[in-house]
């Protein structure tokens, strides 16, 4: 590209703006791409922090360092913590996994799924039987289960653009693939990674064994998709090869965390709340730049925005990273306890959780008037390459938060790339782009400008 | 991220389709995310081939890999080149610069410009003075500018949306500072490199130094933009620091090389033409992989796509990988001295060169009439997150292109990533996500599809 002169291009100058509206959010783009912080404190989040698995030394120094850095920001009129006991659960030794198809040891990256036991010291190894579905599993019944290991290897859907519905999709398997497997005796459960990727990296996440008895609990990895096929592959030369994987995870005794609040309080109508946030929990594997370092850091960012272009919220904004979202959601339940318990009364909450990526829209749960108002506000959204307002699920953390009428919404960022880091060990800094993290959190401080506005109905 | 439940999103379910054109943009969006051949083409032509500047080896392989795929592909109708003699500019040796304040000398990242003269072998060192504009020569004068360095370091204007904008804008310094600067006696000229980013790569590109004499050229450089802040931050301390570079560059003899195009006879209208194309040369730093590399293999996708979904164009379709597009424009104006003295009818041509990112819309240079035409198919690529269809400049080779009545469009995909990469060592494969790729493909073939199903006006 030599010398493009889109000179001629429409709706992408900051500046041309003419109505109040869009002065407001001209300065709050302009703000976001020039005089930000949400990239440095990403930076310190991911580069000195670390991953932030709940009940980790790594996510206390999380909830200090951002608690430090919203009361230095003077942005806030008060921040503080909510207490709230989390799960604890701990990797252990680095897990090893292979098989063997003769005499030949492949080995393949494993890593344990988080909430799983340990296999025994000396690993488990057995025949293994690659299923699609647990569908399948019925199928093939005990008889043929009994005593192996269970390889749940259907991949997301490739040819879907909303690459969280094939996640959500193929995730039963993540989710619920040891505790149906061990209902009919498989011995273990070996995952393929949840990524549209073939590359060598597992990617962990949450797993549950429900309500079978704590005996029945067999232990559950993730495979990467590059030995996700290798395997399938060797397989189905030799059925009878032996896989081979050894674990030391361990759940310990519940750890006293906390939810970090930074509060501004509205001019106008100090009763009613706006909530923004992200979880500042992460997986161990990385940093969790994506997952969810950006949202948090762009839920503080709404306030330094608002600071710096010298806006005053007419209703309270609340500006709240969730500890727990990964492995129990702990954070999110007990934010809805303490408002209940404080009969408060929560007009809008927003989350951003699917990356630092591109914002392209919102995800919006609302009644029918609310929606119309807000997709009414779309073409306010255009000059900044904002153009999806679709009904859906806004974000885990503020999925229990009640109140007598609520508008929630979820940041959409592009969903192309999200899964290629998720919960797996190259969810880091460098994965993120400044700009792409700056312009979600300008999205997000345009649509808490506009709700603090014109309220909901 | 734990369970997104997304369940309610709209818009985004490929296989949702109902009319004919939904259906056929679902079989388009489809094919590119399950069964393309982009990437892989990309990764040879990035990691096997490697940098391919015009008149270099890498170019000539380029070529002959590119021609032998579309061949191969079996999408084609024929496959032929068309010759072209293009400019060839070598770097040399790796450049080296420095600045000395008092005895402290500090490397900074540095790269000729491409077309730039050499330094003399020792190098130049000399005072060096700072502007933020070609302007601001002006005012300077030649008292002042006589026997120095002129150092344009104007950053790239991070406010707005339309990087590309920015890089225009701020690209004068690029383009003509060292010719503006020779007027008033400066040795030479060291130019902030064109990237919103703050790194330590140096962003190489095109300059020219116009209607002066020979004598009069002197040789430019790029810095990286880290270097750029430490060297400006040390001018103000010390205004009289001595700049040293050092850079061996040449012009050589200009080479036989190709365009190569890949013909579709159309069924019904096999004199009306419809072009799509990227251009196969790169700069010398890297592959390549964003510029062009990117828009070659996702024109030859949109012929291997009609291939797998069973659609024969009414219309005849190109698929042109233009030479020296960087350094030139030759490729391109071959192309249309070819198409007029053939005395063709072009209807429609498309470029693909912004990047492999995922697709935002369509940059159209374009009669009213059909501006309106296709602005009425927005609807159809609303579902994989299409939305922009804007007035501007389609593509560089595709300009020189006239016919009685011509639509142009370029592919636009979104611009936040771009100039991260753009003319330096680190544009290479890695950079490129294959979903994005594959997106901006898909895009483009529904575009052709749909003029050819519905002609132009």
């Amino acid at each position: 590209m030599k010398k493009i002169i889109a000179l001629f291009l429409l709706n992408s100058i900051v500046g041309f703006a003419q109505n109040p509206d869009e002065k407001q959010l001209a300065a709050i783009y302009k703000s976001a791409l020039t005089e930000s912080k949400c990239y440095n404190w990403l930076d310190h989040l991911s580069n000195v922090v670390g991953s932030r698995l709940s009940g980790s030394e790594g996510a206390q120094k999380a909830v200090a360092y951002t608690k430090l850095q919203m009361e230095s920001s003077e942005a806030f009129d008060k921040v503080y913590l909510q207490e709230v006991m989390v799960p604890k659960w701990v990797r252990g030794e680095k897990e090893i996994g292979y098989f063997l198809d003769g005499k030949k040891k492949t080995a393949v990256p494993v890593c344990a799924l988080g909430g799983s036991i340990a296999t025994p010291k000396a690993g488990i190894t057995a025949e293994i039987i690659e299923v699609q579905s647990l569908e399948e599993l019925k199928a093939l019944g005990t008889d043929k289960i009994k005593g192996k290991i269970i390889f749940f290897n259907r991949p997301m859907e490739a040819s879907k653009i909303e690459t969280f519905h094939s996640y959500f999709e193929a995730g039963d398997q993540r989710r619920a693939g040891a505790k149906e497997a061990s209902k009919y005796g498989a011995v273990g459960a070996i995952v393929r990674s949840l990524t549209l990727r073939l590359d060598d990296f597992p990617h962990t996440g949450w797993m549950g064994y429900g309500d079978i008895p704590e005996s029945q609990y067999i232990p559950a990895a993730a495979i990467s998709t590059n030995g996700a096929e290798l395997l399938s592959k060797t397989l189905k030369n030799n059925p009878k090869l032996l896989f081979h994987f050894k674990q030391s995870c361990r759940k310990e005794a519940d750890v006293l965390s906390y939810n970090v609040v930074g509060e501004i309080k509205g001019s106008e109508h100090p009763e009613k709340v706006m909530v923004v946030g992200g979880h500042l929990d992460s997986w161990d594997l990385a940093d969790g730049s994506h997952d969810d370092g950006a949202g948090c850091v762009q839920s503080m960012e709404v306030a330094n925005i608002f600071k710096n272009i010298g806006f005053k919220p007419k209703n309270t904004l609340r500006v709240v990273l969730f500890m727990n979202e990964e492995n129990g959601g702990r954070g999110g339940q007990k934010y809805q306890e303490l408002a209940l318990k404080n009969n408060e009364n929560h007009i809008f909450a927003m989350e951003s959780d699917s990356g630092g990526f591109a914002p392209r829209g919102f995800s919006l749960q609302s009644d029918a008037v609310n929606f119309k108002k807000i997709t009414a506000w779309k073409n306010l959204f255009e000059p900044y390459y904002v153009h999806v307002f679709s009904e859906g699920h806004a974000g885990s953390d503020i999925e229990p938060l009640t109140s007598s009428k609520i508008v929630k919404a979820g940041l959409l960022p592009d969903p192309q790339r999200y899964f290629d880091y998720h919960h797996a060990q190259n969810d880091t800094f460098d994965a993120v782009n400044k700009r792409e993290l700056e312009l979600g959190a300008a999205t997000m401080t345009s649509l808490i400008y506009l709700i603090d506005t014109y309220g909901i109905e």
